[in-house]
């Protein structure tokens, strides 16, 4: 089976930091050994400067960005309590979708796919929830909801947030946003293969947490006692060893770089893929203000279509003459958007440059 | 930070095959790139070939070993439903804390650890239990569990078996066998490194699931779509694409020797380990006739133990100054066994030659 490389401009995985696949080439130590919990640590260090927090309950999930998702929630919401979520889009439906089956009161708040939510909307929406829980970077429309309001304006509530796709990529700031719990994934803005979701938790989540998650696997009050340095470093399960090695290594290159310099990158890419699409007279779908600079969400130009193909049938020309993936829409915007990420290691100019001729290439 | 490699001998992970790193250097693809769906199916096909086993839905679930068994747990009981579990360690345990936290009804039948389960007291445990669930190898005392009894006189219930550290490592037939539901690990005898937990799911199973599991990550009808080739492939989380890299090139290695021929190395590993223990002086712990080759416990032999050194002492010199990871024990055996894995690539003899010496050399 032949596999040709390819530039992974879709809404993720992006490609990964060349440093990152070095990495899988360590040797591989057992969960318990000495030199491996160093290594831990000094991943989960990494990973408090990246979210901007000093929480000590910060690591990798062993499992990908949907099982923090899942973690997050399921660790403080179970029946009787009420959760206010921001749907604007595939992954705040999906939280919504998680809550229900843990038992908690859904109370949704809805924008259109393409917009992003008010703040206070979600403020206002219940008296009292235990947790308001929003997306900062929907995958799936390329919208930025805005944090910080939410935090200042939250009273008791405990705040959560989707981080998947912003973590590395736009500015975030767990602490002074006041984020008690947020999950990522490594394959958008760390450039890491897909395989982990880094979470972050607050003291004031932890003291929060129901009596027993309905998880085991995802049990972040038996988890904590072995990813803390305070913690016993008891076996729960096998750390994902390998997976771990990438996610440190993706972590330094961010780190020598430097966060704001990442972001930048991001910001540059994105800025000359969206002015070199408007430019060509496509049209941008996320609202203007709003628009993520590491995943632009664009209107299929209908009329440009080469005869007799698809939207489909672009991408996969794309994919196949030129080893570029794009994405297609989700749900209600399929067929209807292209999804194009600039993430991690993907976040070069030369990139956007390749992806605008392609597309003058294929296009009438 | 330095990282010498080891030789891992402990109850898992164990030493990955070259040719299982080499395959972390493919390139990333997009999880629904079909040159990766491509791949993903011939995962697919060779796990079908380890498992022995016809079962469509056979694919590795996104994370580790534990989470394997969450799955199969929660997609098959709830609240009403009544489990048999046989408890002879820690994996037991485990199962009747997931299967608890799903609110179905436990029956334990323990046996004493380092003892296998009777089969008939699991028949006999209840008259009509949806599911019996059983440790195939219990990696916290090297015990084998006799599974095909069960699944002969099994009956309507479902046979839910535990094959973290049996497959690939001794004779394991989940068609012959009647097994329907089981979940195995990537670092023990498939010499790969941890992350994600090979299932299996007979089409008896998939017809008794649950209305809608608990956990949205691990809900095994919404998978399916995406894992099934005859699916709709559909996006349902993103696939650990490195991980699967490195997971079908194990399998590639093992079905290229030969499954036999891999499991006569473990077992030729076990026998000169445990002979070579035993003409030590050494006490083994799990019963005799049901010692596993690929997972030897022995006691602590404390009358031998360096002068001021505990059993963790000899364990720290073995692993500092020889770079070999031996395990301790758990629970109530902790302190008092040694758990030596010869897995996955581990499993050669220089590795038991060597250990030997070590010990003779370390121990009084």
């Amino acid at each position: 089976m032949s596999h040709a490389d390819r530039i992974l401009m879709g809404p993720g995985p992006g490609n990964p930091y060349p440093q990152v696949i070095k990495a899988f080439g360590r040797p591989v130590l057992g969960h318990l050994d000495p030199d491996f919990i160093a290594l831990l640590d000094e991943t989960n260090d990494r990973l408090r400067e990246v979210f901007r927090t000093t929480n000590p309950l910060t690591f990798p999930v062993s499992a990908t960005g949907s099982a923090g998702m899942e973690a997050t929630i399921v660790n403080v919401l179970g029946p009787g309590d009420t959760v206010v979520i921001g749907v604007n889009g595939v992954f705040g439906e999906r939280m919504c979708d998680v809550a229900s089956r843990c038992g908690a009161t859904v109370v949704r708040v809805d924008a259109e796919w393409g917009w992003a939510l008010d703040p206070q909307d979600l403020l206002d929406a219940h008296p009292d929830p235990k947790v308001i829980a929003v997306v900062h970077a929907e995958t799936s429309t390329g919208v930025r909801n805005d944090i910080a309001p939410i935090g200042a304006g939250k009273g008791d509530a405990l705040l959560l947030v989707d981080c998947v796709t912003s973590l590395a990529g736009i500015p975030l700031e767990i602490d002074a946003w006041g984020v008690d719990l947020a999950y990522s994934g490594t394959q958008k803005c760390l450039g890491v293969p897909p395989g982990l979701s880094p979470v972050t938790v607050s003291a004031a989540a932890i003291e929060r947490f129901v009596e027993k998650s309905p998880s085991w696997y995802l049990d972040l009050q038996m988890i904590a006692e072995y990813v803390t340095s305070g913690g016993a470093r008891a076996y729960h399960h096998t750390a994902p060893i390998s997976m771990i090695y990438a996610l440190h290594a993706g972590l330094g290159v961010v780190l020598e770089e430097g966060l704001e310099n990442v972001q930048a990158r991001h910001q540059a890419c994105g800025d000359k893929l969206q002015a070199g699409l408007v430019d060509r007279g496509f049209e941008l779908f996320a609202q203007e203000g709003h628009r993520l600079p590491e995943l632009t969400s664009v209107m299929v130009p209908i009329d440009r279509l080469p005869e007799g193909s698809d939207e489909a049938g672009v991408r996969t020309r794309l994919l196949t003459e030129y080893g570029i993936e794009i994405g297609g829409g989700l749900g209600p915007v399929a067929g209807k958007v292209w999804r194009i990420g600039c993430m991690g290691h993907t976040a070069r100019i030369r990139n956007v440059t390749l992806l605008l001729a392609a597309l003058d290439e294929i296009l009438d």
